[in-house]
């Protein structure tokens, strides 16, 4: 459960400047007494197991630069050894190649189907802007490829603290410009989780303002599509969700990414933004995910500019989830919506 | 808010037997600190002030038969009066006929669209199969007819403590019996909130088993579909969600209706039938349903089971407030996703 450890990098905002922090509510909060929370009995015996474990306090990231980025690669070299582990699993050949300038990784499932060999599925990983780059980018792609039976490409996109915004928004759309041009955009989609799922849906606002051709469907795993502020489930599932255990420590990744920019930019949170003419898209998340509110409140704004979304919250589950317990029933579940998503909607 | 005080009959276990209670999980519970909540900017002003208002808190039920009866009543007339204020908001005639034994009123909205006239949607109330018995029953059908434009049937279907299960669903087959004798069941949908929802995926199973023509659209909102286990958000929502104060309440409900039966019985809890061949489906929930859980674990079994299933998770609401909140732009949104998806499944 590597994972588990996105670090918070408390020091961070004082090293890159004063983003304006969300507006809270000037009406009474409520307050919830203490609770004991059952490990519930309606999930799958793997993630009954997971929840029952405490919860891994987070330790701050520390104050330098140099620092925060010897935290990063620790935190990527233990999702690395966990991607490798995985491909044991889901056998894929993996190559890597640049387009545009940037660094891409082809990612063919040994159970590729042929008839499937039109369509290309591309990925931008998550890990809150700032990680997983690299190889440890792949465990998505690797597992949307086995279930899709279909190569996916995932952008290794550039990140902070070297390179905020707008870099990693800026390699998806040159990757993208680049594709379309030897690939049929109907049988291409695009799609990540948590952070990579907000940059699908920035990189879709920006491609459609560019006359690019849009994919043909997207798939937006609890997207962090709104870093301006904090909505419900941020407070409610406070202490439920055993992946994202700090409301804070998002906001400071949100400001380490943005970079000084405004965290209500579009490009940064493509919720402020407009959703009109966007492909189909299926968005996953769980009764316990810290981003459940984000997800739903992704859902409306897609289905309110009359677009097809297709929402799945899944019992029980924490941010991600689906993606790191991929030995549960539920992961299996959420990747065969996938599946079958992207299926109907792109062509062959 | 009448629709909040539905109280909790605590003595009514030893009137009515001992249906068995859900097996707690052998896992630790996780132990969630006190918190203070804010009201979230990511609603409606009118969600905003509702959920900054103090929860109610419910007062038991008395303990013997008449006085249930008493308390049931008064909750029912303030409801009634309610119901009356409504139709001053969205006009519609409503007339009380008898079908197959059975009363039911049919709402025919001020705005009805004669290109809809071959088309009618029968509607089964909710209130825990205990309360909202005769005109108490229709704050639903009437938005449902409003925002449909297409006429409800809304059938008063029989209650405990006089009559505990199976007489609700017997109600509602014969109705239905009767009624697609002389109507096309393709122009057709069934729909219900809460127990209504419940009872409308209880009677499609019913239906399917009997060979009787089944609706062409499900309407389920926040389901229960469930009487027999408390599943996650019964626990993680509890002392958010505003409509349902209590956890304990739903169980004791639960044992009035099921009159000694067993609450595992898909006919009373549908979600441990089967789905195959159900009609396409939408769900409505929101983020601190207490049922929320059982709505994602019911939409998981519909699609498990190939069936078209719709799910829709509002921000910030409780349990059924998209009913109860008709002057919120959520209700309103709640309800248009329904029309349209009744519009796309029912024939004309």
């Amino acid at each position: 459960m590597q994972f588990r450890h996105i670090a918070l990098p408390c020091a961070v905002i004082a090293l890159l400047g004063t983003a304006p922090m969300p507006e809270p509510s000037a009406l009474a909060a409520r307050s919830v007494p203490a609770r004991s929370i059952p490990v519930p009995t309606s999930v799958s015996p793997v993630v009954q197991r997971v929840i029952a474990e405490p919860i891994v306090v987070e330790e701050p990231l520390p104050a330098d630069r140099d620092a925060i980025k010897h935290a990063i690669a620790a935190i990527d070299a233990g999702e690395t050894t966990a991607v490798e582990a995985l491909l044991r699993t889901y056998p894929a050949r993996i190559a890597t190649q640049q387009i545009a300038g940037v660094r891409v990784y082809r990612v063919t499932p040994s159970n590729a189907d042929p008839a499937l060999h039109r369509r290309l599925l591309v990925h931008v990983h998550g890990g809150a802007y700032a990680l997983f780059g690299g190889f440890a980018a792949l465990r998505e792609a690797v597992l949307v490829a086995h279930y899709t039976r279909t190569t996916v490409l995932s952008i290794d996109y550039r990140m902070p603290p070297d390179h905020p915004y707008p870099a990693a928004l800026d390699d998806t759309i040159a990757v993208w410009r680049d594709l379309v041009r030897s690939h049929d955009p109907h049988a291409m989609a695009l799609f990540g989780t948590s952070a990579g799922g907000g940059l699908t849906l920035a990189a879709v606002q920006k491609l459609r303002a560019l006359g690019v051709p849009l994919p043909a469907a997207l798939f937006a795993g609890t997207p962090w599509a709104d870093l301006a502020r904090d909505d419900d489930t941020q407070f409610t599932n406070a202490g439920l969700d055993d992946v994202l255990t700090s409301t804070e420590s998002l906001g400071d990744f949100a400001r380490l990414y943005a970079g000084g920019h405004s965290l209500q930019d579009p490009g940064i949170s493509p919720i402020h933004g407009d959703f009109h003419g966007f492909p189909p898209t299926i968005l996953i998340s769980g009764t316990r995910d810290l981003l459940l509110s984000m997800t739903v409140r992704t859902h409306r704004k897609l289905r309110a500019a009359g677009v097809i979304a297709d929402l799945n919250v899944f019992e029980g589950l924490s941010h991600a989830q689906y993606l790191l317990l991929d030995e549960a029933p539920e992961s299996a579940q959420a990747f065969g919506e996938v599946a079958a998503f992207f299926d109907r909607h792109l062509a062959r």
